[in-house]
């Protein structure tokens, strides 16, 4: 069944995991517990690369992590210091080939690497590479930026890795494991996140906070926009490469990528929402006798929306947990009937009721008319549905996966026009400015360019997609 | 990982579904859709039969019900009329003989039969047809009726069907196919739940009202206990086998087992379990600052609660819905770790609050202290446990798998001493009153046996469990 | 792809295997190699069942033997007694619920049952039992065994398993585990083979000797037609049942079924068919320069043609080991090509050469036409099939899956009108009579019915086929 | 099980296919049957790569042919120009990624290349690649023969194939995809063997003639030692790029590798071996009364040693087609036993016989001495042996896989030692003019260095193994 709650999400982006621990033993087991905590970054392939006495191997294939590996499996790959990767694929054709991390051999001995984020200029790269005869075997960046730090190995791993990431431009969380080292980078915008945290006897680095707390290991700090961070027998040192950027944290990972109960940049994604959720019952209040969420990604906001109007917060809709992903491909009857296998609604409970249904952003608007009909069919008097975040407007060419602009139903319809197609009684979303708020930063520290067009670099034209895989 | 949040809930059943509509196309995939939204009820096996020009097909399997099946076998199994099973099994040996329906042939044809319950005579029965030299081929219930069945097909099948069925004592929801017709039974108690849809052309019966609805078909009513419906091209009969028996509808039903978005005998689940929410809030109440649920089952006590006390509800714990149920075995260190695979606090929340736990029930108690502790270690000052049913002191014989009395903390504990064992601040149950209420029949209406011992009818000996397997 | 080399033989039956050796280690692994080795006789479904301090366990799937287990699978199966059977189904429809052994719950406790054969009063034995209430939940002869067999616990199990056999009619190698024995039946005219092996402190029964190779036993004898023997804590008790039917040992067996290492009632299959071979070359010789098998079944007459006629035996055909069951399903024109994946010819061994080619049976007649056209095409200037058993001319009754007459070529074409329809120069089969000097039996003492329809007992009629799986 | 029969086996190497038949259907079908034809050379991955409209597609997977591939899959690969690849890999370690075909992007478009063979100078190559800033993501050979094509891209294609295969040293048999052309080439010493053919509207090139006889092509012509051929729209274009070498064509295709329906370098590989069979009974005549072959491959040899001797060819050991290469672990006891699943006596047959036993080669020495007893076991008064190729004594630099020196047997013990050894009564090799003599080339045409140390270029130092993996 297609999946028409997620239809109209904008897809998740890939998740790394790194760590440096040499002697303590299951290295290779907290990488999967990481991935595991990180899997709503991305549910198509999962991988690990581990070294143990500068022995690299590494697992990686299509599936979720708990599909992927096994005891067996992890015990066959024993480490001191290790990288993880899960990885959502933008195109239908996903080549294990492309799965994370990716791991080389060069002049020196093995990298290996694991990538989240989106290049802008990788295509500019690999031509160059490719007329001084290199050749290429598979379609993610990650390829690219090896072959840029093999490229500058005489200069030592530690300068090749940062000569590397100076020629690169897009948004990047990079853990590479080089020359007995687990190396971090964050771009210099610090578009995609990445934190460190301690454990007993190493470090961990890992895009989101929920994977440090499944490892036991201890929130130390963000890594810095425009930071490397190198982990080895003497410890940590952080080189700033680039401090000439502004920062521009992507505000899509408090809307709705990041796990509610991860700290990003220093702000926690649950309250980020709940804030959200308050600013928008200010923005746009509404009469009504209950709030409910779309789940799960709309309670934060409904509950701080119900906090804020005082109207209560309650459940009108309920997901079946045993709903996979692939099934059975029902005809046109049966897929009308097939949506109420994801999501059902609490007849009893809305009966006679005006409801405020909170989502957290509507990419395609299919998915609220739907919801708009199942509930008013079940009894809901009025549907006001409120948006924790406004109107996707512009392409992201920092590794989420957004429709062409002129799907993108904040692109070409207005507000009016949206609540019309929705049949919703009314429909507010939270502006830019609440938005920003809700997170607590300053607006020129955040990306907000899907929401405005205010992109942090200069970036492709429309059209003019950039032919690699993101991640 | 051995899943610590399940090993302190009483285990589900099974779940029936019955579809009778022939000339509709895609029988097979209803039945398929309904299994899904019975996932909740079993999820060892899952199995489908259908009658098609008087010809039985079956397929079932280990697994749940989208690993079971594919559109391909769907497509091999065109029905008339079908049934379909989901089973949790209570014993670590799981043949896939044990698992339903069952399908036999007898004199006159073949029988199809899915049974939710168990049986407290079936020893007995078997041990009598044995005599007759008898054979059997699986530790099933439903092995049992359907010899009895067979036994009396001289009568014709619906007096076969009566007559075996008075001969049955316990717990049961049947569905049959049977010469041609589709046959629901619910036992003289109702202790197992039952219903009855219409759809387009056809009339579809299921453990709960949340299959009907996807698969389209409208509510009637409940099967009423001691009532026998048979379904055929003359439309529904009703037969009424048994009426000396008092009605005892289980009331976990409420308390857990059953979908919040079911209707079972009239009330609906979301709603009586918020309900038990704010009946306990005014039992119990205490001062704090956040009501919080253990996920997903307390969610909507703990809004009632909420509501109630006035206390806001929020979120302080979060699930992790990549987490399958199987996974890589854990060394003692690393399980304590992978809890938080399953289950992660949202410490910016909860820090420095007061907080009221709302868990649906407590088997053994171990759960409790380790959320108590995570909680109390992410910042939360108090945390008082508030649980949405009464103490559970006895083993169920109708179809629950309760462990052992000495297991169940309700019977072996005070609660001061259980209290001390979670290391909560202060602990409260709902009243087997306050239970009853929050569902609102008459208490001599509902099995409260779990709680207090009263049985509707005759059990075995503690030590003593019938040795068929349960479903 | 059709198996086009297959297509044209008749299709083997079933294998059983018993051990039964208490103390010794292993017997689950044991009953595994010899169900490989018996693996020709059945490549659909595998399945032991094994009894150990008075505890029944079993284990079965589609499958061959090699898929079906694993050590992991063979661990949990501790024995102290042990059957097992390999399968071939005659239906496209082969549930597993079909497979065997056959394990049932009687009175006295378990019974383990597998059968090799067919019987033809199957489904009359079947309708009394139904009158008297039996259900059935497989289509295979052995649940009709079992259920006579439990019908008469009351004479104790050693009589009840005489008084059943007595009732059933047809042809069965039966091994039973029954209240601590093994149980060993052979029909009154030994029509399919049964044989017992010594091993260390233990014996094993098996439907060929080549089974008792591979586990390390030393054959003892053939059971006897009309013979059961119980093996126990007192060694083996021989009990003649029914000494009143002539022997009618299967002629099939040393054509075709069985291996050529091993020795069916006394004499080994290889030099069977090398003596057919021979008398073959004395009956239809013909001028030629070289004698070719059809690979692998040919091979034994061929050598024998080629000693006695003196024309030297050489390969003409060469078989694809690699080839397996199923495969991408090819259209009309790739099918052509397909059947080289399976057979190639040895072109220059044989160009311009006068070839024989032995084939130990045609059934349809459309594989040899094409064998002859590809070995003409590789130059061969005259091809002379020799067929080293009779024209199959009548259904088989006893475990054999025969087309319905109309399609034997053998029924319904004579001989020259066969050679035309392969298109070779000459073709000659062996006679009844050269068949059974071949053996080295009387007459008397086979079963030659489908080569002359001289039936050892009565049997349905044409297009009255039984209605239970053959096996 | 160990595999006692391969053990003593030298193994094989791989097996290339390449299609050029833009417009004609099927085409991957076609490199799946040509593939299950070559599977013999190869049983660890299978892959093929193909080009549509310039779109390049693959896959590539661990497994048999069979297994990998599907109808399905092939559905999804459309083709004009197609290649594929069997592979068996040297070492444990069997990472997907080392599965072939490999395809790479460059920077005029895309390579697709599969390699049969093994360089001396892959290492020394690399090394400088990686000087030069070069990355590897693969042990394959292939990898750097992609990487000196795209170095030499700004040539043209043509010329870029050509400046890259004279750099490489060793054996080499390729298929490659690139700009539209099928382009096939083979060392200058024609070490591993290619051949083309012409199909309807295409060619086909394949390591063995067998895999054109099942896509019903028609054998043209060997490539030759130093040749390149492209295949495009205008046709076969062929060059000779280094006729500097010696021919030295591989012994071991003819004495074990091949199948015996190939026909390599002009010469069909059955007859070669009857011939050698011949010879050797010329050289090493013995009274005896009987002569059989190991199974399969020892069968040609024999009859070619029957027919020169007049000592009758017939058959003492016979095999398992059903025992698969992989299965349950026994223990030391059944592991005795369990050779028996794989090769058993024909007792009856050879009993009180004097066997000549043919072997076409003895790597170890330890599977002969089984044989041996086992014949013996069964009555066999004597059992002579003898080998149809010459003692091997040389490792393999050319893409076979021989274990180290120390471990054959042919370069540490006398030809009475490992008499001895075998406990045969006696012991006799073919001599390498007879080995020579018996494929029909000159002595200083083929290579026979594993036999005699007489490399056809120089090779690495014993101990000094090519790190690459060999193909």
């Amino acid at each position: 069944m297609t999946d028409f709650l997620e239809l109209d999400k904008l897809k998740e982006e890939c998740g790394v995991i790194g760590v440096y621990a040499p002697g303590v033993e299951n290295i290779s087991q907290m990488l999967c517990f990481g991935l595991i905590a990180l899997q709503h970054r991305g549910q198509e392939s999962a991988g690990i690369a581990v070294l143990k006495d500068r022995k690299m191997q590494y697992y990686k294939e299509m599936g979720l992590v708990q599909e992927v590996f096994s005891s067996e499996i992890l015990d066959r790959l024993p480490a001191d210091i290790g990288i993880g990767h899960v990885r959502y694929s933008t195109t239908g054709e996903s080549y294990v080939s492309n799965a994370q991390p990716l791991v080389v051999r060069y002049k020196g001995g093995s990298i290996a690497l694991a990538h989240n984020g989106n290049l802008v200029n990788a295509g500019e790269i690999r031509d160059r590479l490719e007329d001084e005869g290199s050749i290429f075997q598979t379609s993610i960046d990650s390829e690219v930026i090896a072959n840029l730090i093999a490229k500058n190995y005489h200069l030592g791993m530690r300068e090749a890795v940062i000569e590397a990431v100076k020629e690169i431009r897009g948004s990047f969380a990079l853990v590479v494991i080089i020359d007995n080292m687990l190396v971090g980078v964050r771009d210099p915008h610090g578009l995609r996140p990445l934190s460190l945290a301690k454990m007993d006897n190493g470090y961990v680095l890992a895009s989101e906070t929920c994977a440090h707390d499944v490892v036991g290991a201890e929130f130390i700090r963000d890594i810095e926009p425009g930071e490397i961070v190198v982990i080895d027998e003497n410890g940590i040192e952080s080189i700033m490469y680039d401090e000439t950027k502004r920062k521009a944290v992507c505000c899509f990972e408090y809307v709705y990528f990041a796990r509610p109960d991860s700290i990003i940049d220093g702000k926690n994604v649950f309250i980020t929402r709940k804030k959200a959720g308050k600013i928008l019952a200010q923005e746009s209040p509404v009469e009504a006798d209950m709030v409910i969420a779309v789940p799960d990604s709309g309670i934060a906001a409904a509950i701080g929306y119900a906090e804020e109007s005082g109207i209560p917060f309650d459940i009108g809709l309920i997901k079946n947990k045993y709903m996979g992903r692939t099934f059975i491909q029902p005809d046109q009857k049966s897929r009308e009937l097939a949506v109420r296998l994801k999501l059902n609604t609490m007849r009893e409970n809305i009966e006679g009721k005006r409801l405020i249904l909170i989502d957290d952003s509507i990419v395609r608007g299919t998915t609220s008319r739907r919801l708009v009909n199942m509930l008013k069919e079940a009894g809901a008097t009025e549907v006001h549905i409120r948006v924790s975040s406004p109107p996707v407007s512009h392409s992201c060419y920092f590794g989420i996966d957004t429709p062409n602009r002129a799907q993108l139903i904040g692109a070409t319809h207005t507000i009016e026009q949206i609540r019309e197609m929705t049949e919703a009684d009314s429909l507010a979303y939270l502006s830019v400015e609440g938005l920003v708020e809700s997170i607590g930063m300053k607006k020129n520290e955040l990306c907000t360019a899907c929401f405005n067009g205010d992109y942090p670099m200069d970036v492709p034209k429309e059209g003019d997609k950039n032919m690699f895989e993101k991640c």
